[in-house]
């Protein structure tokens, strides 16, 4: 399946951030993904020996490659495919750790069409083998980030699936997931909640 | 860093095994890489519930992208970064299961240069955090298998940077490697050597 990158959004230039942080030093963390943000936090991460995780690259097809003769190889035409699995995954104390991490700029309810049903199905399966599974959640105009066991999405997915509502409510997140507070270095600390709740 | 695909190969249009297999149907095994052999033991164990585990995307760097009216993103200039972690990983019982596979087509020793530093560095980290790190290595020409655990290629990376040789010989990978039996179903039972060393 070809796609937009990813769901219909476009594809972001890496530089835009460095750009507007150059330009504008105050600008803090406002403006940064919560891809950037979580990218510095496992580089935190594997730098200070806490866990070794990392975004898996974004999948493409690739059509056709040119060979420049004394330069390297060119990809000149090429598609963003559907990923068939979450986005991050790593090791922490042993255990098997996989996430997928999604922002909405609604300050009330979490859309579940931030999700698909392969990521759901990969979650199911990780879940069965012992892995630790779990969705990282912004809420980007108020700036808050939740981190809630897969198997609560799930539940979430199976009632949309039965008709219910397309969305996770705030109230639904604050009960059933956990709060992740934000810092510098690191920025989203969510291995503390991991400790908290799965060890 | 900016490179041919990967070390220096070509990369490969996916379609060549399916048309080498649709003309010649007894072709069998022979012509099928490692990786398209890991891809569908991996799919095997997947859909029978033994083990989740997944090749990493090739990493790309996207320079350009189209946005054609009703039509998929095409990305028109990309190169091949290099990977700065093994290509497999995933969950097996729990624990992190995470891998590189690589071929060569001595018959005597297999090449270091078929690992670089960053994936070498890489697997430390895993081991550090008490997951299970191993390389798979095929000889080729003799259509032989075997898994060698991570601390063992660490060994030989270490005499190799003490000026030592730069390959391993095929002994000591029968000496500290395991011998994979190949199959049809799945065709590269790894997890059946995982169970008997690790667990």
């Amino acid at each position: 399946m070809v796609l937009n990158y990813p769901g219909g959004k476009r594809f972001k230039v890496k530089e835009d951030h460095e750009r507007i942080h150059r330009f504008h030093p105050n600008y803090g963390n406002r403006g940064m993904t919560l891809e950037e943000d979580l990218n510095a936090t496992n580089e935190y991460y594997r730098e200070h020996g806490i866990a070794v995780i990392h975004k898996k690259p974004t999948p493409i097809q690739i059509v056709r490659v040119d060979y420049p003769k004394r330069s390297a190889a060119v990809i000149k035409e090429a598609y963003f495919k559907q990923t068939s699995t979450t986005d991050y995954n790593g090791v922490y104390r042993g255990k098997y750790i996989d996430f997928e991490a999604k922002e909405t700029q609604s300050t009330t309810s979490f859309p579940l069409k931030n999700f698909h049903e392969h990521q759901i199905q990969h979650m199911k399966q990780v879940i069965e083998h012992g892995g630790i599974c779990f969705v990282i959640l912004r809420f980007s105009s108020l700036d808050e980030v939740y981190l809630l066991d897969a198997s609560h999405l799930l539940i979430f997915w199976e009632r949309q699936q039965s008709g219910g509502r397309k969305s996770m409510t705030k109230q639904e997140i604050e009960r059933y997931g956990h709060y992740i507070s934000l810092g510098y270095q690191p920025r989203i600390d969510y291995i503390k909640v991991v400790e908290s709740i799965y060890f």
